[in-house]
């Protein structure tokens, strides 16, 4: 393609944006901004979206089939599986106008994701057990009412997404395909670029399920999630779910006496070590919850947090929220933020974290208005429990229980995930199998998704310089950047853009004749093109072209048509 | 791809369904309804669809660049148009529930098509005449709040689109590219199959411009479409614009003496012919209309119906509705139903079709409540005015005025359209260019269109028998629907299934075990694949495979595995 006839040139610098990628895929006219969340892919970077797709769908069509089903259905679907109300990124649609709605005064849900809408589907043409097990998956545009889209692409009220859905007679089967799944995602990120810096990631199972569901996380610093990955074996944890050990700080053995310490209206970890003058680690922190099953004391030390998730399966309870102050006075005896383990009533459960478990001489809340304890020892004011559990907020530093090994913790961005979803759905929509004894048996069901325009920002996110993008070969929006010097550059450039044509090399020629060299290359650095090929007085006289690739180093070669292609080719076999 | 495997498998017959193609398309398993208007199309129907949008893109490539723009943006857009309360098939998206709500309360606009998101976009990019002219597309799921759905893909809530806009420096070169996109268009319907029987036809600008569109137009039974062709020309009209001439009667030489006819409560010409005992082509109908430059008198001949449309044209009004019963008494003096031309006040404006030009001894109503006058005549009764019109809906054996030929008429499917824009949007945003001498000019726009969901409803329709779907083979799902009999047959058949995907030729293999070969017969013709090859223990002692092309007869030849290639790449570069 001709770039004077490509629709959507370079942009100066000059503005402030989020970040480095969304700079440059903006600047570099990959993409516009429509509204917070809402983007136009302009044609560079709707060339990377359909790349990004080609490959997903290449690997996908290997484990699932492709259909698509309506982004618009009747609100009755997601009500029959109870997720109308309760899902907060919800959108629904009805007529916008008065003549519409006079019309025709139907709603309908737009959908953020088709577990909803899927599960009624397979229920209606696959019901026997010699259907099982089987997937179907789609390349769809998704909508989500998100309360602060941000980062580009990284989110936004409207996404491309790769969503695939499978069904199987068993958990075992369900299991034995998530596996299977797991390795074409994982071939899916080798091919687009970033499979040496993307986790296989356990987490939290969220609206879909009470297991753990696992995230693909490429490791970004930009990424919103926090990755916690054991060394020696390559398991990753989400923060919001990681297993932990805190590191454990050398203990006083000679026990001192308790005290009873008076701190008018000090509240809160950091102003309460001011106070005292001690470290967070000798202090321990207490909360008071309310769930189904009545009220739980949780206590962890004073340097970390309670994980609610972790709290919730430990307890068995489904419901959990911070105890109101009513109970806090009831359970306690004292004003929120005062609360302790030592004098708790018998009639509460309570549920301490491993990290107090050597504690000596610690603080805690003294469950009375204004005071605290100090010098507390297990067994002398306060019974040891039989048990210590992991409620902990996972930090770093922190020791993986298993392998004993420190956590290494990075920042990544997740562009997969997969939920085992077991009956969730098909429970809801009543979708059973005819198994080959003739009884109606349970369906199982796992949901996998991609983040495709996601990927786009997450790969422009990782690959860039300070010039601009870096695209790895398989996505770039072109594979030759194409640049002229002088008129008998621009002849010979002509004759070498249609002989790539010819070739089906993808090339890029900047054919503009009122832009300098300079900016030309600048915008080829910030485009990001694998190969910029420079044909001018210079290049031929050296036997051709001289190519670059699009990385940091500055080095240039000199190649003629034959080893140009080559050197396309070799890496494309790569 | 193994039948087995396939999700969505052929239902029996039996449920009732609006049309043959929409019975093929639901039992074939292509699509599935999920609601009024909203379909799953399932993996055989989405590979026909991204077959189509392949050739629709390569053609769109060769005239424009491709983009995506969002499906949801901010209302503010829609409202800078004026198209916001004017769309009576715009959707608005918000916040499903209260969580949704109250997250953002915002409301978006669910786009059914783009005119009015793509002129802002042009303007924020290209404003030199440098950057002219310049055409983006789309391929993109399209929402309608349609008020009644109806026959499968031909009328849906939601649906895929190709949608096109070219912006242009003059009116001129507007022109010049509409025929480059009518070129394009043309190009598309040939590949597609239905090229032959697709009519460019000149139709009315809707809400897009005043000028006409074009769209083009599948001669098909069951469409929504009356067109008018004219046979020496193949110029074709849409019905609401054809100019017509009507076939006159002969006139009586004789004329009689005017009579005030009483018919109490005769009222509409099929009674009124009823009660005078006389043919509607003696009749008149005048309609009383009020437009922004006061009362219009339309007058056809009683055969016919005013198109308003046409009225609107010759009266150069923009406003037209039927007048008030109050208005009706104060220009005829009578009550609604008694209208004619005789003594009509001199202040109103009259427009009388040219089909009442050469009546003589006709009727009209007797602008009196419950009379009519009979045997009217020009000049003696009623002053013949100095020019007729054509501002009636044209009807089939009516004649084309400019080569007096009697048109072809025909029902159609519009299966894509063309709007000369002129300014209407890039007004609205403010959209000029800086011409080569400094100056802002007004830029100019076209707006072209492919209904890529709806052609697949329209080629089912075109392309059937009584046993199923005859695809043409560039959109046909797969090349080759192979069948076996017998364990030597299905050896063979696995050998000839892996030997195709190596020489990348798309087949799928019925590889059901407990179907019998009759019933697998009957859905090979239900989905209509190319080329049926059925390879058995006879097949083989012929030398090869049965194959039978997907058509009404019912040849058989039989075909090694290089005569059956040969055939098909054959087949494939015609």
């Amino acid at each position: 393609m001709k770039y004077s006839k490509l629709f959507g040139k370079t942009q100066k610098a000059g503005k402030e944006y989020e970040s480095k990628s969304v700079e440059y895929l903006i600047r570099g006219g990959f993409i516009d901004q429509v509204m917070a969340g809402g983007y136009t892919f302009l044609p560079l970077g709707l060339r990377v979206m359909l790349k990004i797709e080609g490959i997903v769908r290449e690997e996908m069509d290997k484990i699932g089939s492709e259909l698509l089903m309506p982004s618009i259905v009747p609100t009755e679907i997601w009500k029959q599986t109870g997720r109308y109300d309760s899902i907060d990124v919800l959108f629904k649609v009805l007529g916008a106008n008065e003549l519409s709605k006079m019309r025709n005064d139907s709603e309908y849900v737009l959908n953020p994701t088709h577990e909803d809408v899927v599960s009624p589907l397979a229920k209606k043409f696959n019901g026997s057990y010699k259907d099982f097990p089987f997937a179907v998956y789609q390349i769809q545009t998704k909508f989500r009412n998100e309360v602060r889209p941000k980062t580009g692409l990284l989110r936004t009220r409207e996404f491309r997404m790769k969503d695939l859905y499978s069904f199987h007679t068993s958990e075992e089967d369900l299991k034995k395909y998530y596996s299977v799944a797991k390795e074409a995602y994982t071939k899916v990120y080798n091919r687009l670029g970033i499979g040496s810096d993307t986790y296989y990631t356990a987490a939290s199972g969220g609206d879909f399920t009470e297991d753990f569901s696992h995230e693909f996380q490429t490791k970004l610093e930009m990424g919103e999630d926090y990755i916690f990955r054991v060394p020696s074996t390559n398991e990753c944890f989400n923060k919001e779910i990681a297993p932990s050990k805190a590191v454990d700080f050398e203990q006083e053995t000679e026990l001192k006496a308790m005290e009873e310490i008076f701190g008018e209206g000090i509240i809160g970890v950091d102003e309460l070590c001011k106070f005292m003058n001690i470290p967070a680690h000798k202090t321990t922190k207490t909360l008071i919850f309310e769930s189904e099953k009545g009220v739980i004391v949780a206590a962890v030390r004073g340097d970390y947090d309670v994980n609610e998730l972790k709290l919730k399966k430990v307890a068995k309870v489904k419901e959990l929220k911070l105890a109101s102050a009513e109970i806090v006075k009831k359970v306690t005896g004292a004003d929120i933020g005062y609360a302790g383990i030592v004098n708790l009533p018998d009639d509460v459960v309570k549920i301490f974290d491993d990290s107090i478990e050597n504690l000596t001489n610690f603080e805690t809340g003294g469950n009375k208005t204004h005071y605290h304890n100090g010098n507390v020892n297990w067994g002398r004011d306060v019974a040891k429990p039989e048990m210590f559990h992991d409620i902990k907020v996972a930090k770093e530093g922190d020791i993986n229980p298993e392998t004993g090994e420190v956590y290494e913790m990075f920042k990544a961005c997740e562009v997969g995930n997969i939920f085992p979803l077991n009956t969730k759905f098909t429970d809801a929509v009543g979708y059973t199998f005819t198994d080959v004894d003739g009884t109606q048996k349970q369906v199982y069901m796992g949901s996998y998704g991609i983040g495709i325009s996601r990927l786009i920002g997450v790969i422009a996110e990782k690959f860039h310089d300070d010039k601009g993008i870096i695209w790895p070969e398989s996505i770039a929006p072109f594979k030759v950047h194409l640049i002229h010097i002088g008129d008998e550059g621009r002849v010979e450039a002509e004759k070498l853009y249609n002989q790539l044509i010819e070739k089906k090399v993808e090339v890029l020629w900047d054919d503009r004749e009122d832009i300098s060299v300079g900016n030309k290359f600048a915008d080829a650095d910030l485009i990001g093109i694998p190969y910029r090929v420079l044909v001018s007085k210079k290049s031929l006289e050296n036997g051709g072209f001289e190519v670059k690739i699009r990385n940091n180093s500055s080095e240039v070669v000199f190649l003629n048509l034959a080893s140009l292609l080559d050197k396309i080719y070799e890496s494309e076999s790569l």
